[in-house]
Parts: C-alpha cells; sequence; structure tokens
C-alpha cells in the first residue's frame, strides 16, 4: 500500500516509521521543509515530495488547518483521505465537501507531551485506540481502507458519530488540558520556590500540561462549544469543594471525594 | 531502635515494614483492631501493644486526629515524637503543646491512591523526600533521631519551616487533589458513555483522585487558608483561559499554554 502523509510531527511521523516497518511505502511532506529533511532521515518517509497520488493520505496537521491543507494537495480521484486530528465535526464537514465518501474522520488516542519528527514512535499505536467518525456519505472502501492501515500498526479501531467523539473527547482529554494548563499557569509565579518539592502527584496531574501548544490551540478553539460546557460544569463542582472546604464541611467534603473515586473507577471500567 | 507506630494504614504499614527490614523493634498500634492484627499478621509490626516506651514514635493518622491521638498515649519523658502529616502548622503547635522541644513535624512525601495496611510497600520512601519542620523550641536530639530514622529507610531529609511547608504543599498537592476531585466529579454523570474512551492523558491528570476520602477531608480542612487563596487563583487562571476560548483567541492561548509549559518545567527543574 502507497500512503501519502502530510505533517510529520509527532503522530505523522511515528505513523510513517509503523507503516514503513509494515513494508508500506511513504510519501511525506511538511510545510516546514527542514521538518520534512529531517523526517526522511529518520527514516519516517521513504520519499519527500506529492502525496495526491498515494491509496490513503493522511492528514497530520493541527486541526484547524486540516481543510485548507487539504485542498491544495491535488488528491486524486480514488485515494481515500483520512487526518489525525483531536476534533472531527469541523474536520469531516470541512473534508467532505472536499472529497465527499472519500473521507473519513479519524483519531488515534496515542498523544503525548512530545512533538517533532524526533519524538516519533514506531510502536505508538500498538494496543491504542484509533476512533474513525464516518458519516452516512462516507465509502465503506475508504472506511476499511483506514481501518486496515491502523489496525496494520497494532490499533484497535472503533467507529462513531462525530458530534458523539467531540463530546466524550471534551471530557476525557480536551477539559483535563484545560484544566492542568491552568493549574500549572497558577503556581507560575512560584515556581522558583516550588522548585524540587512537587512530588508524583504534581508530575501525574501535569504531564499534559507538557504538550505544544499549536495543537492544542486549534483543539481548544475548534471545540469550543463542548468544551466550555463542561469547563463551566468543572467550575460548579470545584465551587462546591470550595464552598465545603471553606465550611469545614468534614461530611460534605467525604461525599464529594468518595463519589469521585467511584467515577472515575466507572469511567476507566 | 525501638519505634512506636500509632496507624498502621499505607503510610505507617510501610514504615514499619521498611524499619524492620533495617533491623528495628516496631510496636504498634490502630483504633481499629483488626487492622491492628492484619498488620501484625503483615509483618509491619513486631507486636501489637503500647507505644508509649519507644525511642521515636510516628504518629501515622489523619491530620485533625493527631494531637488528641497523641495525648492519649502516655508517652514517656525520653521519647521522641513525630508524625507524617500532610500539614504541620497545627500539627506542630498541638503537639509541642503536648511533648515541647521533643516533638518534630514530618511528611514523607510518598503518598500514593492506595490505602490499608495491605498496601504497604518497605521500598516506598527509598529515594523520597521527607520534609520536617523543626521549630526554635525543638530538641537538636529529637531531630537527630527522626532525621536517622528517616535516612534508614531510604529517604532523603529536608527541614523548612511548618508555614512554608503548608503553602508549598497547598500547591504542589493539595490545590491537585482539590482539582482532580473536582474534574472526576465533574464528569460522574457522563461515567457510562465515557467507559473505555479515556486514554493515558485522564488517566494520570486523575490519578491522585483515587487517594481515600478522611486522609484528604483533614488535609483540606486543616490548610483551607492556603487551599482557599490557591483555588481562586486557580480559578482566576482558569476563566482567562475560558475566556480565550470563548473569543476564539489563538495568540492569547499559545501564551497561556506555552507559559504553562516553562512554568511546570522550572517547577520540576
Amino acid at each position: 500500500v502507497n500512503v501519502g502523509l502530510v505533517g510529520l510531527g509527532h503522530i505523522g511521523g511515528s505513523l510513517g516509521l509503523a507503516l514503513r516497518a509494515r513494508g508500506a511505502r511513504v510519501v511525506g511532506r511538511d510545510r516546514d521543509a527542514a521538518v520534512a529533511e529531517r523526517a526522511r532521515g529518520l527514516g519516517i518517509v521513504d520519499e519527500v515530495g506529492e502525496v495526491g497520488g498515494a491509496d490513503v493520505v493522511v492528514l497530520a496537521v493541527p486541526v484547524l488547518a486540516i481543510p485548507a491543507c487539504a485542498a491544495e494537495l491535488h488528491i486524486g480521484g480514488e485515494t481515500v483521505v483520512t487526518d489525525v486530528g483531536s476534533t472531527k465535526r469541523s474536520v469531516v464537514a470541512g473534508c467532505e465537501a472536499l472529497f465527499g465518501g472519500r473521507f473519513v474522520g479519524g483519531h488515534p488516542m496515542a498523544g503525548s507531551e512530545r512533538a517533532g519528527p524526533e519524538a516519533a514512535d514506531a510502536k505508538l499505536f500498538t494496543g491504542r485506540r484509533v476512533l474513525l467518525t464516518p458519516t452516512a456519505r462516507t465509502d465503506a472502501r475508504a472506511v476499511a481502507a483506514v481501518t486496515e492501515m491502523w489496525r496494520s500498526v497494532g490499533a484497535e479501531v472503533l467507529a462513531l458519530d462525530a458530534a458523539r467523539h467531540d463530546r466524550m473527547i471534551a471530557a476525557v482529554s480536551h477539559l483535563p488540558h484545560a484544566v492542568a494548563y491552568a493549574l500549572v499557569g497558577a503556581l507560575a509565579g512560584m515556581a522558583d520556590e516550588l522548585r524540587g518539592l512537587s512530588g508524583g502527584g504534581f508530575v501525574d496531574t501535569t504531564r499534559i500540561a507538557s504538550t505544544p501548544a499549536p495543537m492544542w490551540v486549534d483543539v481548544f478553539i475548534d471545540n469550543r462549544d463542548m468544551l466550555l460546557e463542561l469547563i463551566d460544569r468543572f467550575s460548579d463542582r470545584l465551587g462546591a469543594l470550595r464552598a465545603a472546604i471553606a465550611a469545614g464541611d468534614a461530611a460534605e467534603l467525604g461525599r464529594t471525594i468518595d463519589e469521585a473515586r467511584r467515577a472515575r473507577a466507572a469511567i476507566l471500567g
């Protein structure tokens, strides 16, 4: 299979390495020519060049850039197109307008705080879940090709509606990221005093606050309706917790903490 | 050395295992007789009984219970007393009133989401930091005995002022816990939909929301002045982030995210 990769950062680069290890031929490009050259040197792509003739083209660029980026690619009439963005409604709408049933939205749940082709990892998708968001318009052939591509690199594929995807991922990913950024930001002024005092709880809780900015700026803006609703729900909960702390209400605090423990266990399954 | 352990849960139990492995004799007790018996069966203590004659007594009970618990122990006039609580100002004040210079406040930074003597781990303190909060009244002999005890189980000991401790730990531990409880609580109503969709970011960010309630209820109440101030600072940051998201202000979001990344790197050193 011939795969075209657009965007050769951490996710695109990891997919390139994984696909080439499975025998696929990968042509790639990046808007930053230096990144593309480094990716070629790292073995992420066979060749830097035009991707439009590939069997499957994967758009691995920040979500707000996806439709405009896709429109410039001169993609052939038989090529299946997918993406790896963390939001799906706008991407699917924009790319269906360009490619009709040949586009399938995709989201590999395998991010990390790392960035750039040097962070690419051929095993990144092994055992991870990839969410696809086909619509009534999507060709079965396109879904099959994208599903097969992800399975070939060890991922498990699950299909769901784009709006449901965006709501679920706002809850388990976008809200935690927003909270982690605010948490670390709130402590920025104390950084000198705090250095070396932080334990495992702080490290884990804020790890996702180290993810790179460009991707997350797009995600927050693109999924803002779902995210703002959840930020408000979170703020209400924190306000209730604050009130119980201020009142020294041990019974209410105990209930709040027990409920959170149960909810986490339920979410993790 | 003879050590008396009061409270045989995860922290007390881990200290008992670690001290016995280093040759100390450990007598322990727990307000729950069944827990004490299980701890004896697990090798956490040599004996369940009165701790008042030990060289060092360690109070490993929830922070609001420490002074009252200590007052009931009939602790001898030569015995050094310390604790493992996550807040220090009130504990130090309460225990200095009882024991004068023989009390040294302590806080091993080695919590986990586990609980009970079955979770005890002889290696829990290896390479971890223990914060001690001696005052102008504290006997040098007491500081030396407690320091030696913690070093014997592999911990690194650092002394600081109790108020500074409470402010620093409110930032790196209590605030992250409060935020994690609120985050999971906000998603409690979506637990069925979210099951199985959560990735590593959610797991890490909310891990500390699985810590047991009784300890955290006490910590939140005891350190409420410092914690409420930080919750408010956090809420201000989240409010600013929310406004930038609502406005679709990519430049401001980029600055916020970059600042958070830098602050985290600075705090972690």
